[in-house]
Parts: structure tokens; sequence; C-alpha cells
């Protein structure tokens, strides 16, 4: 039962210096920190239930989503939670199409990365109190802006529809997982070498698809690729990402010339923003059979919805903490569904995989009914810091077995990784000055 | 000559409480605050100029993007002001495409708006220190991600192109300045009567062009529509003005059913970011003569590029403030001069006006060399709070006649605004709490 007041709304900034062994690089975040704006909401009902939520950040700037996040505080502090969660589109649009924060977005960038974060929390604590219905669900949902896609009536029939064979796929989740690629093994700054031992551990574990950052110089790209494909060998997958890297023409005969190591996808070619750009770039790789993946910096409902209409993508990449959360992106996985185009989550980041996990789960069990062409992303860090981590068996999420949306941290994690004055970042700095 | 090293960076959050009589609202921003995050940069020259610059905001929110500027400062504080403008591309790319802050945007939203405030300053001292090179221009624009659609050799030649007749032209605007339309009759919060005084007082003053709210409740629209209509005459310009009410299929609905009023557009008629959807609801006005304008909220030179691709509107609109200063406000310039796309920029709010004179000036006068359908908003609003202020003749911006953008604020009005602890503000706190 939906229960209390909310109170209380904390946020933290938390960052983790990974940008010392380049664990994260790409061809255009050559330096991130991984860090998060992480929200805590306390209610006062009796039963000492708290909601953990995060956007994920690069270390730089979470102080301005900090700062967005109590911008928008004033919406849900002091509020009844079934009133919050009620009337949950209400409450969505409240949040995203405030007169006068609107501008600074609208629904884009920092107030919506800030949006993320509460409405995390919103959720986390929500699964705490009660399951979900999933009829409910759609009660949840904005469709402002998408109704030329999707209408509430088709969501319906298709969440209807997704009832048929649902239990089977419970429980062949709860025994295989849900299949899943890494993206530990070939970040732009690792060495050769480095490159070799990872892929090496990463075949024992039993991973099966693998993914490549480029983009940054192709004789460089050309001799990773080569030797990625060739320890991974024919038959397993191998994915590109550029990370927004090139123009339109430019990825064009970039990913051309490496076309012979048979890449699944590439993603990122160009600009986030560029749907026209990447359907452009979809039909001339077409003929190589490289597809085109994007999605997680794609900003919210509005550009996936072009992005399908346009055949701009073959493989779709929600992000759990750049869209508004479970609501919109449940928008985005039925519009996935329509289009017939499959969604492989972004993951990696700080609690990245630990969300975004329950969406995947909910999308294969709910919605697509397939795993056809489907896998959800996975790094293999900062997992150490969360209270229920990710559990991966045999290169595949195993569905986590907590109440909640997985996001609370462990309170000495955020205790010393707080910005600036955890004491890693004390030592850190300290270390600088002398 | 280009001198100095700038030694600080100043960020002021200043705020009007316009909402209080309802200037501004519309059918999305019910109650703004105009406010501005106003950026001042000082250098150790001996000149003693200073660089002013600001972004336009709502109210709420001003303090995010505060503190987003102060993040960007680091790019700008204590470097040369001949390395930041002499290789002015590559200083817009730091801003932009910081590997750590660029996870927040990229280019667009808070980080965005924080970027134009800081560029603008720049270019205010730049504009104080020498006068520009037309040709030095295209090396700052950043052509990354446009290409496809204007190369630098393009732009080259067009801007070549456009010195034939410059001195007429200037002459001309010097004699009868820029045509300007107003939106200070009809915002959605006035009264008919309010209206129909304001127009017959706009009429007096010599305004041929008129802009009206519409959006959020039908019959309310065609009678403040019928109304206008019949103050101004059928030979006057009628324009309307959505501010993204609606979904798609609505627009076309709704908007179908003002044609009689014979409105010359309809800006803005669902999501800023719809691209495709705005190509539909254009297709579909077609025959009723209606076009379509938008940009206000088009965050940056890739969505301006894909609107112009896709046909999706026939008036672009430019901001100031939204886009990355001078530097990106020039590739939209010259991406609608090569698409044959009338711009009519965006102005009002604070500072819009004055800082936007500037680019349509330069459009004409060195760009697109024409006057057919094009004008440029005015509000007549808050211009009393500037050092600088806009000068309006005849319904016509004049060309101003100081050095700099413009942007400079008295310093008693920043004072009395700056929130929470301007005078202003103070007094109607308390009153709150009275």
């Amino acid at each position: 039962m939906v229960r209390g007041r909310v109170i209380a709304l904390s946020v933290t900034d938390v960052r983790f210096p990974t940008s010392s062994d380049q664990h994260g690089s790409d061809a255009m975040h050559t330096d991130p920190d991984y860090s998060a704006a992480y929200v805590v909401i306390e209610t006062d009902a009796t039963d000492g239930l708290k909601g953990y939520g995060l956007t994920f950040t690069l270390g730089k700037g979470t102080e301005v989503v900090v700062c967005a996040v109590k911008a928008l505080a004033v919406h849900i502090v002091d509020r009844e939670f079934e009133e919050i969660v009620g009337d949950f589109r209400r409450f969505y649009r409240q949040l995203t199409s405030d007169g006068q924060l609107r501008w600074i977005g609208p629904e884009k960038g920092v107030v919506h990365l800030a949006t993320a974060a509460i409405l995390n929390a919103v959720w986390d604590l929500w699964a705490k109190q009660e399951g979900k219905d999933p009829q409910k669900l759609l009660s949840c949902i904005d469709f402002r802006y998408i109704t030329d896609a999707l209408t509430e009536e088709e969501a319906y029939d298709m969440l209807k529809h997704g009832k048929l064979g649902q239990k089977e796929r419970e429980e062949q989740m709860l025994k295989n997982g849900y299949p899943a690629y890494t993206t530990s093994c070939a970040w732009l700054g690792y060495s050769d070498q480095q490159l070799k031992e990872l892929c090496v551990k990463a075949l024992k574990d039993g991973w099966t698809r693998f993914k490549v950052k480029v983009g940054a110089d192709l004789p460089d790209d050309i001799r990773r690729c080569k030797l990625v494909r060739e320890m991974i060998g024919p038959d397993n997958l191998l994915m590109l990402d550029a990370n927004q890297r090139w123009d339109v023409q430019e990825a064009i005969d970039w990913v051309s010339k490496l076309a012979e190591f048979k890449p699944l996808w590439i993603e990122e070619p160009t600009s986030p923003d560029d749907i026209l750009g990447h359907a452009t770039i979809s039909k001339a790789l077409a003929p190589l059979g490289i597809g085109i993946a994007t999605g997680e910096q794609c900003h919210n409902r509005v550009m996936f919805k072009q992005f399908l209409q346009a055949k701009a993508l073959h493989y779709l990449q929600i992000d759990s903490c750049r869209l508004g959360s479970v609501n919109e992106n449940l928008s985005v996985l039925l519009m996935a569904k329509k289009f017939q185009i499959p969604v492989c989550p972004h993951a990696g980041g700080v609690g990245l995989c630990e969300l975004v996990q329950h969406l995947i789960l909910f999308d294969y069990i709910s919605v697509s009914a397939s795993l056809e062409n489907r896998m959800c992303e996975y790094v293999d860090h900062l997992h150490e810091h969360f209270k229920y981590p990710v559990t991966i068996k045999k290169a595949a999420y195993m569905p986590p077995q907590d109440a909640g949306y997985s996001t609370e941290m462990k309170e000495e994690s955020v205790r010393q990784h707080r910005f600036p004055d955890g004491g890693i970042w004390q030592k850190l700095i300290s270390g600088q000055n002398v």
C-alpha cells in the first residue's frame, strides 16, 4: 500500500576518480570520473523505507545537476506519496513542464537528468511499498508529443498482448538471465596488452559479445579491431562505438574501412541529435551489413520517436538516467515494439547496470517477448559500492531478488566519494597540492 | 587590437517579477519572471573595458544556469584574450566539448545556455576592442556535425558574395532600420480590453505586424484572433504562437480552425525537438497558406540543420541566448541562406532584442541581402535596465551606435533585481511572509 508524506529530499555529489586508470575512456570522453547525483527521499511513514535514485555523470558538472535537483525538489517535498504515484502522469508533467523551469530544458540536458534522479528514487520507494500492476503502468506515461507514433490505446493493447507466455518468460529469466555484452575489454585508453589480457579473461568467463571503442585514430582502430576479432574468433559478436566523433560522411568513410572485421553495429557515429544524419549513415552502411545503434545521449521520447520514424537506428539503446526514469523509458520500449526495433540498453557508468536490468527484464517479459538481436550492455566497475549489486552469470544478468530499483549505495561509499569533501577526494586534492 | 588576460568572470542571478502582470504569458509558460544569468568578464588590460553577456531565463532555474557558468569559467579565467578569440573555433569547442561536462548536455539545455552567456560576453568585449573582419568570422564557427549541409568553403563563398551591395544595405539600414513585429499586444494572460487598447496604441505607433499567443483554449483563441484581426484590418500581418502546446495531429486540427483569420505563420505548434512532426504539420497546413515558424527553443545547429533538411519550417527563429552565441548563430544564418529560408529572430525576454539586433543586421547586410518575408520580433519590456537599449523607430530596429553587443545592464538595475538578495526581491519575499 502506498503511504507516507515526503518529508525530505537530499542530494549528494558522488564521484569516483576513474579517469586515473582510463576506465570509461572513449573518443569524446577522454578522462571521465564516473559520478552521480545521488538522491534519497524520506517519508514520515513508520516503515522506515527510503527511496534511492541517481543520475549518472562524468565528474565536472555533477554540481550543476545537484543544483537542478534542488530546484525541482519543491515539487515533491511535503507531498503525500499517494498523490505523487496515484496520478504519476500528472506528477511527471509537473516536474517536466514547470512554467519557469522548462525554459532551461525543456526535457533535455541538466534538468532532465535531475528529473531522472528524482523519479528513479520515487520508483525505488514505490516498488518497495507495493508490487506494480502492469495496467497501472500506462498511467505513468506522458504521451504528449508522441501520439502520432503511439496512442494510449495501442500501448494498452501491447501490454495486454504481452501477458501471453509471461509466466514462461519469467521462469526462463530466473533460470538463464538476460543476455549481456561486455564493454570492459576495450576502452580507448587501454594498451593492446591490457586489451588482450582482458579478452582472454572475458572469454574464459563465458562472454560472447564484445564492444570496442573507436573513432580517435583510424590506423589505431584497424589495429585494435583486428586484434579483438582475432582474440574472440569469427563467431562471437563484435560491436563498435564511436561516441559521436564523426560528421555524417566521415562516419560512412571511416566505418567502411572497419567493415572487414564484421561489426554488428556502429554506435553513436555522429551527433546524438542528428536523426537524419543517422538515417543517411544507416542507408550507406546497410550493404556492408553494419547496423546503427544509438540512444545513450538521446535526450527524450520525442527524439526516440523520430529515430524510429526515420529508420535511423537498428538497435535502440535506452538509458535509465537520461530519460525521465521508468515513466519515459516505458513509452520508448512500447514505441520500439511497435516499430519492431530491438532494445539493447546502455549501461555501465555508476549504477546504470543496477537500474537498467529492471527495464530490460520488463521489456522481455511484458513487451518484446523476444531475445532476437537483443542484449544489455555490461561494464565490470563500481558495483561494489551498491547494496544490491547486479548478479552476472555466464554473461547474463540474473533477475534481482530484492524489492526496489537496486539504487541504494553503501553509506561508507557515499561518505568516501562525496565531492569535494569525501575522504578519497580530500586525499587526491591534497596530493595535487603537494 | 586584442589585448589583456582574463582575470575574472562574475555571474549574477538577475530576475524581474514580470509574472505579477502576466507579461510574457503563453500556453506553456503561464507565470514567467523574466530573468537572466548575467556574466561580466574582466581583463588586466589598462583600457578598463569589460565584456558583458547574458542568457535569458524565466525565473526558477536561473540559479542552475549560474552554477553551470561557474563550472565553465575554468576554461576562460586566467587565459590571454588573444588566445581565446585568436582561435575562436578551438575555444568554442573547448567550452562545448569538455570531456566531463559535455555529458550533461551535450550542446543543449543548461550547459548550452551557460555557454551562450559566456560567449556573449566574449563577443561584447572583442567588439569593443576591435572591429571585426567578416572573413575572420568563419574561423569562429564549429562546423562539426553540419558539413553534410554546409561546408566551410560554401560558407566562405556566401560571405564573399554577400559583399556585393553591402554598402547600400548599410545605408538603407541606417536610414530605415530593420523591420520588426510586436508581441506586446496579445500575451495569453491579457484581457480582451487590454488587448484592444494595446492594438490601438501599436497601430498609432506605426506597427503593421502583430503576434498573438494561442493554444490554451480554442474558443478563446477564436475570439482573440477575431478581435485582433478586426483591430488591425485585413492588410496588416497576423502571426500565431502556440509555444509547443500541441501534439502533431492536434496542431493541424486546431490551427485549421484559425485559418479564417489568415495568419502568416503558426509558431512552435509542437515539441521543439520534433523535426519530423513539424514537417508533417507544415505539409498539412500548406494548402491553407499558413507557414511554420520555430527556433526559440531549438537547441543547437544540428537541430536547425535538420529542420532545414526536412523542410519543416518556413520562418527560422534564431535565439541569441540559446545557441552558442554569435559563433553558432552564424552557422545557422549561413545554412538558412543556403536553404533559402528567411530568418525572423526570437526576441523579447531580457536583453534578447539588444543582442539579436546585431545578428539580424549582419544577416541582412552580409548574408541574406533580402528583406522578403523577414522581420525581427520586438517586445516593449525591460529595455530601461540596459545601458545601450534598442532604438525602435516606425516599427523598425535602428542600428546600434555603440561598440559592443549592447548587453551591459545598469548597475542599479542589477543591484535591485539580484535574486534573492536584491531590493525588489527582498520586498516581495517579505511581503509574501506577511
